[in-house]
């Protein structure tokens, strides 16, 4: 249960990590609650807070279910941990360890030294996989990556380079849009903005649109294009050139200047991305950008949609230039799903 | 019941399809048989002879279930459809039609004009698809081809085009023996023997070794491959040239010289074969002759294993240059099963 109510948080706590929790006493449950948004209350407050409104007030035999350790530290709310102690629960049920370096064990600590009864790591492959945005963010001081393609069975993603193909089918494409939604960002290149004029945003279920971002080389980009024009979402525009635009940029995008060389890594994207608290990014190709985020190592979760057809040639994905500086990749907790005719294939990968 | 008792026959019966049947009275199962083997009896008969020597022989309140119209004519052995009259079965209940066109509903005819009630359709895609090899065999005179590989996500069967790469799994390696197992002849293109050595025999799983075909260009072959020398099932080359090998041909090796271009088309394998009774084909690569073969359009049914890793660049499958001249290919009847750590993804091509 804690795990399906922090589950509503992912995509909109940024950049605090997803977090349920609940309080259990003799079987029944007395309070449940999540984090909403940085900001608000964490998971455990809103539980006891939920709790409290129905006028429960002993939680000295309950037991508080949450699915990341309680924080141990003043952030922008008291600590979890202290408050716990305070309300003396008499036992708390753990998921997973907090992987931010401020806490990592210290909420344990605390609530054992006031003699709680602590258990760590019930569920706790779930309740890792909540927070591996949070973790990659927190311990790698960058945005964690998630890499999304559609592909044909020969591995192919569009049939042309300068025109869009559409690979995958409708259930796919709703998959698509909750990844959107669960991610703070979404980040393309140049070449997939100018062939598919796509809008990047949450249309086909119900969510929040990401932060666009575009990774633009040496090619002006024509500032007509949807995402600069539509106002769905803030946008951003990475490039070597102070302005990459064929023409005066649009107002309301914003240009990151990247004064290396002519290739701006997804590295950079990523950091800038978590300096401004943004905390994890749905790479949606096309294959150079794939290809360049893989071959930086930066990829932490892929996921490809196979569509059971083959084409006679077109464009692979990852392409195979840039990617040939990569060793072979595997994938690792692999899982399959079906998504109407296409299956999805989702791992982490370990970099050979 | 009887498509499982149907299924200990593939890849015995050939030139026969597979069948099995029960025969049921008051919900206990009297008798089952299955076709074993070419000139051996069909199910049905099995299933009587079964009862009968369980001292059962009054059927006039029996319903016969069979996953295939009893036959209606004599080959080998005398109609079944007859027998079934004789032994005055109350109820026989069909899978599916013989797509044979000697028979195509006239065994059913047979039986409704006896009086017998008959039902058609029961389990009909299972009944069917146990049947797909004999349904091309004898509606397209040609061996049924079934193409099979293994690849990395982005459709790549091996490292370089010389050396062999093991793609899969162990689990996969079990499922293409099985598929050996089931199918009544491998065809392999000189390339792959080449590169793999390959010994294309059943060792991983029980059962008997699959007649194995080598489809040869103009090169030359050395005798020494393990296929030429171990002696574990009939081997046969075809090429353009009378002596394909690169020396004196193995003695117990047959050539079929094939006297039109210096391609030999995978359509006039398939073709030879059935002219020698073997129904059923699996074609394991490499990657041209999948191309050939998807090109000619005589691929009845794609197993892809899909590996969970990412190669930078290597061989790609089908051969693209060979397969630019087909179409898009779409699968239908897709099913996807996990093998270990790798996916099975089976369908039946539709040429676009």
């Amino acid at each position: 249960v804690a795990l399906r109510l922090a589950r509503k948080g992912v995509g909109r706590t940024s950049p605090n990590p997803p977090a349920g929790a609940v309080i259990v006493k003799n079987g029944e449950i007395l309070g449940r609650g999540y984090h909403r948004r940085a900001g608000l209350p964490h998971a455990e407050i809103e539980a006891i807070n939920d709790a409290l409104s129905c006028g429960v007030s002993d939680f000295s035999d309950a037991t508080m279910y949450v699915t990341l350790e309680p924080c141990s530290h003043w952030g922008r709310t008291p600590p979890c941990a202290v408050r716990l102690v305070e309300e003396r629960f008499r036992r708390v049920v753990v998921g997973t360890i907090d992987p931010n370096p401020k806490v990592a064990g210290r909420g344990i600590e605390i609530l054992r030294d006031a003699g709680i009864e602590v258990t760590v790591g019930v569920c706790e492959d779930k309740a890792r996989r909540l927070i591996e945005p949070f973790s990659v963010f927190i311990t790698k001081k960058r945005a964690y990556c998630a890499l999304k393609y559609a592909q044909t069975i020969n591995g192919i993603i569009s049939l042309s380079r300068d025109e869009q193909t559409i690979v995958s089918g409708e259930r796919a494409h709703r998959f698509v849009h909750r990844l959107r939604d669960t991610h703070d960002a979404v980040i393309i290149g140049a070449g997939t903005l100018l062939a598919d004029d796509p809008a990047l945003t949450v249309r086909l279920v119900r969510g929040r649109n990401p932060v666009r971002v575009v990774i633009a080389g040496r090619r002006k980009i024509p500032p007509q294009m949807r995402i600069f024009t539509d106002g769905a979402a803030r946008t951003i525009v990475v490039s070597p050139s102070k302005n990459p635009f064929d023409g005066t940029p649009p107002k309301s995008v914003e240009i990151w200047h990247y004064e290396g060389s002519d290739y701006v890594p997804v590295e950079y994207v990523l950091r800038r991305l978590a300096d401004e608290g943004i905390m994890s990014a749905l790479c949606e190709g096309g294959a150079k950008i794939a290809a360049a985020a893989l071959a930086e190592r930066v990829v932490d979760r892929v996921y490809v949609i196979i569509n059971p057809r083959i084409f006679p040639g077109g464009v692979h994905c990852p392409d195979e230039e840039i990617f040939a500086r990569a060793g072979v990749i595997s994938l690792t907790d692999v899982e399959y799903k079906k998504l109407g005719e296409d299956i999805l294939l989702t791992g982490r990968p370990v970099y050979g």
